[in-house]
């Protein structure tokens, strides 16, 4: 059976081993086991909280060294971006010649957030856009940098969802990769 | 002579060019090359946008294949977190078992970060903190996401650069890395 590693912020939701647990319920829907990051099951037994930390990080990369798929959600964390743990986790994946999905919550594309969400933003004369730090605005009409659009396999998944609270729990788009996973296996 | 190639958000600063040149002296300095992402040189030959971003994204992973080493630039970028295209080139270049190394122009650690810079943030009767969409913060006494800690072969080099114009053009922390990467080979 396919071992997918089950990448994204969903790591940090109030109740995120249970959203692990539906995540793994649908990965076995459709064949596949769902691999699930380890940040919220290692016991505290470390002395400094910096080992515990990379502790995690090396469970994890030990985690996607074993799985055959990555589905990430990228839906925008704490920014206009998606999560950056995440994102190092589908470079790392790609690296290792792994099968990269990706899904996101957000319907806008990455220029389009960053106009509604970054403050300071201006447009120089030749109609492109900097930042409050002068710095320029990406506009490639992709889904986020574009790194991320060029490091998947398959062109990210959108869904909006509305509801503040489901943002990282809503798992349609997840589902989606799912069956694009299943149909290319 | 080894290659270095030189992740960052550098490429969007409006003397992008200028900056990679004062990048790759300072290599040459070391005795290494480096290689700029290639984000502001590529011609602009394509019907849709997405196309051209696709095609830069390609570019950039191929000098990544090319090199030996990764030197970062994590310098917080529009949040509390390195610029996500830098982070997917790392985990690309762990994966492709390269040497990873990383600068940070920006002292703090990630949870003070966090604390100084995000809204609603509330802390819980276990002392642990939760955003406004009740998501927790990582609290590991580390440069940034446990990922991306975990993920450098050497722990990132701080410098503190309290001139706004200046947080990602200066060069001490990169050539410390410099250094410790001539010191390892």
């Amino acid at each position: 059976m396919k071992k997918i590693y089950l990448a994204g912020p969903d790591v940090f939701l109030s109740d995120s081993i249970e959203q692990g647990q539906r995540k793994k319920e649908l990965c076995q829907k459709y064949g596949f086991e769902g691999l699930y990051p380890l940040d919220n099951e290692i016991e505290d037994t470390f002395e400094h909280k910096a080992d515990m930390g990379l502790h995690i990080a090396q469970a994890n990369e030990k985690l996607i060294q074993e799985c055959d798929a990555v589905i990430a959600n990228l839906t925008p964390f704490r920014g206009t971006s998606a999560d950056v743990g995440t994102v190092y986790e589908i470079g790392l994946a790609k690296g290792l010649n792994k099968m990269v999905l990706g899904y996101s919550n957000d319907g806008r594309n990455f220029l389009q957030r960053n106009l509604d969400e970054l403050t300071g933003v201006r447009q120089q004369p030749n109609a492109s856009y900097i930042d409050k730090e002068n710095m320029a605005l990406e506009d490639f009409d992709l889904v986020d940098n574009l790194m991320i659009d060029g490091g998947v396999h398959y062109p990210i998944i959108k869904n909006e969802v509305y509801q503040t609270g489901e943002r990282f729990r809503d798992l349609e788009a997840f589902e989606a990769c799912l069956m694009r996973l299943a149909n290319h296996a």
